[in-house]
């Protein structure tokens, strides 16, 4: 049957394993490989998860019968793809930066699209950080990135860190309909699988607020302007506005991040009323090209005084949807608004999948 | 043996329970007098929190056997205040606005000072709302207050809510440097002893945040402003500086509110060197005066990247200090920073018991 | 189209609402009479139930245009019955025990038959509380409870507490098997969303356990008996064994009632291996009869170390599925083993639908 | 002055910050060495514990000078003995128990007594496991190790797991009393910082209850055996009773073990009231000798319904009092409480240091 066969790199992390889950069952691709690191290498993939298996949904069938492979050993990765087991991988590699940066580019020079989930290749100039609804042109670098490089078959493509993407998706609605915005402050109240497993000690969890996460504030600070930057010809170029001041805690919730926001705008200033009907309504590519991962409503309003909230509303559609609420004027700005999305789905693998969905379309595997 | 008698109004409610705890030993004060609902009425005080006692401390000895008179009987106050068991009177009464806003003033009128907890008489313009490190000279309004009314020995004084208390100290350290600030923007992440007893559901509270407090964020943006104001004649005017915009979410922690703030100066910016200075060094007339419940110093600067935590801090210096960490600039305003306190004790009954002390030594008791 | 139109009583409440979300798209029964208190009387559902909706899926459709009618006003049930859209009623009514005794009954006699959910009825004598896994033939009471009463189509349903849940199934499996219980020990670890909302204040459940919940180690000890008993021409007459001993309390925990249970055959004892073997391969007449609420294996075995546990094991199969674990020796009796279910789900609306489901294949509703 | 100097082995980890912490003003001992691993030797001890001190105490003062000495050097440690820095050390080591072993071995080899906190000699057979109200007694072998080993001044004593100190302490006291039990059933639901830190991942603990810890069930079953039993020429004896069977759970809460305890009494049954009466009115030789760290009751009685709880109970007397709640008889056996006691402090540190109380009043540290 023909279902495009994918790798996960890093598989038996959390990121690894959630890809596993969400991909059970999806229309298009299958995993056929896994890989991890040396410890894991050589066991049965259910056996290299027991213990530390995370979603909710069991680890079943026929992923859980495959043998993980050493991450490092590219080689077999590129075997694999040439006998039609792996024609792309997720990569929820979990190492040092450098380590990763030239691990992916070693796949992808070995033939293999690389759609990752790590921050390595995030500023690197001519690899695309993609929302799928927000720059799906920007995956039109890949061409220029494997020019560059001499790559055949293989690209490096990123998605961003899952503290941007309760607000990330609001913020470009705003723009695109034709509301610039000039200033933009944050605060983010982070669920704790945002630090990975084991992550946050219980103990200093509960009855606790933490007012710091190593390197979140300056990627919520600085990824956006890379997304909603211009394409050229040496690369990305990443957009001058807004400028944004973020401030993110740590909050004794399992999943889904808040994000309180205050904004500027830089130009036109839309009602209220337009604002929530702009958001409402707000659909792009992903949904035009009804892509299996995608939301219906990339964004959901509600009106209720108190949404939203992580435990009522971080599984909305699929766990894929930003729910937005509280939209009221900023006393000091022009406009507040509480963001919320799944950070480990819509900020981690669900977004890479979807990213894949979209390069699938444009012909990038084949 | 010369304390001073007091009573507490609303002494069933969590607030009026907290005051009983802080007040046990106290140097100077002296809990003999009880008032609560008719339903409360005529138990002894034991009895009447039996089953909804909240303080860590039990409540033992002689308040308990104390008997609860019903808080609306204003006549009978005045009488224990004429047969010396009441000099003035601590309000937690948990009523009605407009009840509590005319109950207040019938005790006043009776001749029963009320230091007051509640929000109904903040806005009254003779009625000072103080935190005695900032504003202390705002309690020289009281001649006025009771030459408009008519009262000789009553008078009324309030506190602010508890959600401002973690960044007014900051602020006003830095206003009195001669740093004026004219911008202001916080997000708070308060906990649920701040909605009183039963409060918020732990249903709506475990693995989840609530985007939302009614009325919490008209008060932070609003009550600073008559703190900082002008005593005149006619009574407080309210300062036009700092605009505030507030973002209040509750979280699941069960004591300490904790505010991000970003700040602009309105004038000159000093360094975030001087700033910390400033903060660390600030002290007030509740410290020159070394007055009981005082903290020896108002604000305890943390240098820890992930300080201050509620946890860690909220009890700092018998729970009267606010602590404040992450002195950094801000990308859009001058300064941010995180600052915490204990809400039902500084923000609640502490503050009250410190203003009370204030005014002891000002005289307007006697 | 042929679906069974159904009644909730108490359709506003946290189990009430339950129902509507659990029974959205059933395939054989349909909401079409909602009724709870005067005060939401009137009101469209929808409306009825703003701000105070529990379930994560959204109350959407047909249901939320429903007047809600008044819970008391059984001749407007009855009415509806008459016009087809009422063939029988889930009771979540939340009133007094005594005025839930007279209320029910009057539905019944109006010919209205009441699944219920309350314990005014658990121990009418001709009354069966029902877990369809385990007693199903104590439907077969219906006719002589209508007998007694005088009713034709009307008769009452129960189903016992949620506290039981967690270990009444593994406990019947056994029973069924040959093993019969002497004695059992329990200690239950129980979710807030027993307590129904607003239920437990955060400010007690926060970093805490409380070790006590009114009536529940009485209902956990007592109504096994009755739903082991045996039909009589009288009634159902209590089961001798086995004599129960039960610690509850409340822990920090949403949904989902942890169940660590000790018990001690009274006959011959089954090695720990055929234990395993009889929990994980009973099946009962819902899963014969393939009832759509029915889970495929009422108990989930689970060989982790640490599992059952609520966040993973809930959820099981609908949030139908009973998961136990950790089945080891006893040093003091014989099995030592921890069970788990969804007290909102199996253990409320969910059971209710199931029994409901169970006594359509009977025929007691035409 | 005559304080007598201390060294803490492990002083960085988790349990060691909590010796430093409640020595702080002790009375008859002053911290004056700390040792830990290699990767801290060398640092001061204020720097070796930046970022990850956990007591709510600052570490202020003169311990936060003192230079960290590498654990494994014993003869360091020998010559802070020799020249008065160091009279015994506490052993809060987090190494392989094998290792730790040899290494409090090595110390009480080299002439400095040890008081462990780890688990690595609780069944070497002459070595005393002392919970100082319960078998205060068995001090007494001290010679007897000394002697068999050659040990002139060094000796070990160790405490027992903290799961079992929650119910201890009341079976001691009926005990004592001339009740014996012949039988024990406990369900512990045990707090996180049991686990140390960074312990239990938070993701593990948000809404959950997870129904196993490695060991601790048999540690809860055994331990009570060697703390009842008695001294023989050889070593301690364990006693015959009572049998106990243990059901650990964990539960998301930060401080305070709670146990649910069914027992049967092997001869006399004494009545409800004479229970409460033994419990209530139980002291010991700490009492009789006013140690410090000792309770004024080692038993809190509450007749309250729903006490003992973590949140306000766990910091009674000091932290190491045991609170017991819900006496009540036992459907099953003959008695029914609910033990509580603080993990760390009475569990651990404080435990460790009314210990070594008693061993200075018995004279073993001259």
């Amino acid at each position: 049957m023909g279902k495009i066969p994918v790798g996960i790199l890093g598989a038996t992390g959390m990121v690894g394993q959630q890809y596993i889950a969400l991909l059970e069952n999806h229309p298009w691709f299958e995993v056929r490989y896994v890989a991890a690191s040396p410890r894991s290498a050589g066991k049965a993939y259910r056996e290299a998860v027991a213990g530390r298996w995370h979603p909710v949904k069991t680890c079943s069938g026929a992923v859980g019968d495959l043998i993980v492979e050493d991450a490092n050993e590219v080689s077999r990765t590129a075997a694999a793809g040439k006998r039609g087991d792996c024609a792309f991988v997720f990569s929820a590699l979990e190492m040092g930066k450098d380590e990763i940066r030239s691990l992916e580019a070693a796949y992808a020079a070995a033939g293999i699209p690389v759609i990752s989930n790590a921050s390595a290749h995030r500023w690197t100039e001519d690899v695309p950080m993609l929302i799928a609804e927000i720059n799906p042109h920007h995956a039109d670098i890949i061409p220029l990135q494997r020019a560059k490089r001499g790559w055949d078959r293989g690209f490096i493509v990123v998605k961003p860190n899952c503290s941007i993407q309760s607000y990330m998706t609001p913020l470009y609605a705003l723009i695109k309909a034709g509301y610039g915005v000039g200033r933009l402050l944050v605060t983010t109240l982070q669920a704790v699988s945002g630090a990975g497993y084991p992550g946050v000690p219980s103990l200093d969890m509960i009855d606790n607020v933490i007012p710091y996460i190593g390197g979140e504030e300056e990627k919520s600070e600085e990824e956006p302007l890379k997304i909603l930057g211009t394409l050229t010809e040496r690369g990305i170029e990443k957009a001058a506005t807004p400028r944004i001041s973020a401030h993110c805690n740590r909050v004794p919730v399992s999943d889904g991040h808040t994000a309180c926001v205050s904004l500027e705008f830089a130009g036109p200033k839309p009602s209220i009323g337009e604002i929530k009907e702009i958001l409402a309504s707000f659909t792009s590519l992903p949904q035009e090209l009804d892509l299996p991962m995608a939301p219906k409503r990339p964004i959901i309003l509600r009106e209720e005084l108190d949404r939203p909230q992580p435990r009522t509303d971080r599984d909305a559609d699929k766990a894929m949807a930003v729910t937005v609420g509280r939209i009221r004027p900023c006393n000091l700005f022009d406009l507040r608004f509480t963001g919320l999305s799944h950070n480990t789905v819509r900020g981690a693998a669900g977004g890479g999948i979807l990213n894949a969905e979209l390069l699938k379309t444009k012909g990038y595997f084949s």
